[in-house]
């Protein structure tokens, strides 16, 4: 692995970001054009870039925005979207996936960025950053367009573990809410627990085990519970951090998206029925435009893997230069507020005041009843 | 429980629906004038309406469509929206949705329509007309609009049991495919199983053995298995039947639902800010009305109960004249069909050829294997 600077070094106040550049179904060059977007938006980016030397420098000198603030690393192996994690944890030292999660893991950037395959990723992540103290299950959580006043909610688990006890649902909740405070600036997130109805004794019976986890954490965790939600609630005004499990969450998702694209869809077909529709269409196109823009996925396109030591935004793979822009973006909010550490802190806080609490309970307990 | 007939019983060739007409949000008018609009459309529908013979009477009376085409049954008591289905089951005797599927227990009808508290409607159902022989759980189908040849798909379970084993899950598949058949003509349809991810080793390792019970089910149940589907795949035309778990499925049906709404009041908005937007809107409302038609969910209105000795339709709550007749109109569709009895047959015949498979697979076992 050679490492070459494009210039200059980044200077000191700059972010950096560790960047994945091969691997999206986009290939490199969407990769590199999404970091010239954020670098001429945004002044205080700078890059280490993952992957073929050549590609990477010929592509990275057809943006001048991008010149003094890219690190190149070469890495000769790309992990393809269907290989198996394990086999990439086997045999791929020399992928820049891996090479991209290695410069987290060595402090060189808080935060990592990529569009592979999110199993890969995620193993690859889990192997090299390890687990934040106290964390069982990382998750990985979405961005949803909502009515909230944020004009999102995030939702986690989405799809790292397809199952969740209640005490990974607690930690969810924490993280997520950590995640929305430092994404947003939403000092009190309000967070809710994905059930069938919003009843308390409906549902899965693990699901009244968190609930009951979740409540009872809810000050230590600087978030305002909601108790139950269900699936229509997720876009509303009424929940920041949805809380879900990873089946359930991703076929969620799945099935938002696939919402949204068949409505598109309907919506095209039927405006280009007749000249009066087209017509219409024509002059109603801004408002179109800006309806695209507030339902488009390459704007909630970052993915984020929560519970490990350093941050991994995961793009989607189909992700183009604007939705590589989106991931970073949220890459960079999430590195300048020192988001990991504040969530590890969050976290260990409230493990210690349940531990805490189950010590004043044990030694409230007449004698020769302490131990279980 | 007294009962009287307007003008004239329904005539011999008339396909008789059993209508709970209370217990909806939008009370007995909405249901009444639902029945109207149906018995506009269709001259072989005639009706049983369950609730207060007073108000119906009077409702009844103000649509010369529906003379001689309803019997009303007199029932003074309403399931309300949050009664707890045990209380139901003790002190429901007297009320609307009793007498409702009663009618179907006694085979005065095969089809019964209801718009009231679902958890109630079920334990009803279950408990008055049994469930048919072999089945362990009963589903609620939904159907949801797609891209397919029929313009719809139905997903099922969506909220009868938060839990399913694989024998459930296959037998959801043979119902749905049933049901699929009887109300689109489709003699083949195509049937996947909701997961995580479409690869054969990908999810809850529960899922893998209904796989492959659902697989070698395929011939007997006359359908297609297109093996595990995503979320986005519940609008396309891959896919005519998605079988999940009660759980799973409520929260997809409930996010998809609120997903369609947000886009549709964020159109709304979009289309009223500045005038040219607002002129297009006008022109082109013609297709927004077609779109607003196909996505629309009171078109998409009638869950469906599976799995029971006779066929319930349940309406939403809050269906207005236009979602009680959507329902009507599958309701006359299945009750015309046969397709109860359709359907049993089709699950018999299913456990029959397994029992037989499994007795030969014990028979060519060596001597002294024989017994598990």
């Amino acid at each position: 692995m050679t490492q070459h600077s494009e210039s200059r070094a980044p200077t000191e106040n700059r972010v950096t970001l560790s960047v994945d550049a091969m691997g999206g179904d986009s290939g490199p060059a969407a990769v590199v054009e999404g970091c010239a977007k954020s670098a001429e938006k945004n002044a205080e980016i700078a890059f280490i870039l993952h992957g073929d030397e050549g590609v990477l420098h010929g592509l990275v000198a057809q943006y001048p925005g991008l010149t003094g603030r890219c690190t190149i690393r070469n890495a000769s192996g790309v992990v393809t979207m269907h290989e198996k994690p394990s086999a990439v944890l086997r045999n791929g030292k020399d992928t820049s996936m891996w090479s991209c999660i290695e410069a987290v893991r060595a402090g060189e950037a808080t935060v990592a960025v990529s569009c592979g395959n999110t199993g890969a990723l995620m193993a690859v992540s889990m192997i090299r950053l390890r687990k934040l103290p106290g964390v069982a299950r990382p998750a990985i959580a979405c961005l949803w367009p909502s009515r909230g006043r944020h004009g999102f909610s995030t939702m986690l688990d989405v799809g790292a573990d397809v199952k969740a006890d209640p005490d990974d649902l607690l930690q969810y909740a924490l993280m997520g809410a950590a995640y929305f405070r430092n994404g947003f600036g939403e000092q009190r997130p309000r967070v809710g627990l994905l059930n069938v109805g919003t009843e308390e004794n409906k549902g899965r019976t693990e699901y009244k085990a968190a609930y009951d986890l979740i409540e009872a954490a809810a000050e230590l965790g600087r978030y305002e519970f909601v108790g139950f939600v269900e699936g229509g609630d997720i876009p509303t005004d009424r929940v920041d951090v949805v809380v879900t499990d990873g089946f359930t969450g991703n076929i969620a998702l799945k099935t938002g998206e696939g919402t949204a694209s068949l409505i598109r869809d309907f919506l095209r077909e039927e405006l280009k029925r007749g000249w009066l529709s087209q017509l219409g269409a024509l002059l109603a196109m801004q408002a179109l435009k800006r309806l695209q823009k507030r339902i488009d996925p390459r704007r909630v396109n970052g993915g984020v893997f929560l519970g490990l030591n350093g941050t991994v935004v995961k793009s989607h793979g189909s992700a183009d230069a604007t939705g590589v822009s989106a991931a970073i973006k949220l890459a960079f909010q999430l590195a300048q507020s020192g988001f990991t550490e504040r969530m590890a802190h969050r976290l260990a806080s409230v493990a210690e005041g349940r531990a805490q609490a189950a010590a004043e309970a044990a030694q409230t307990k007449p004698e020769g009843q302490t131990a279980p």
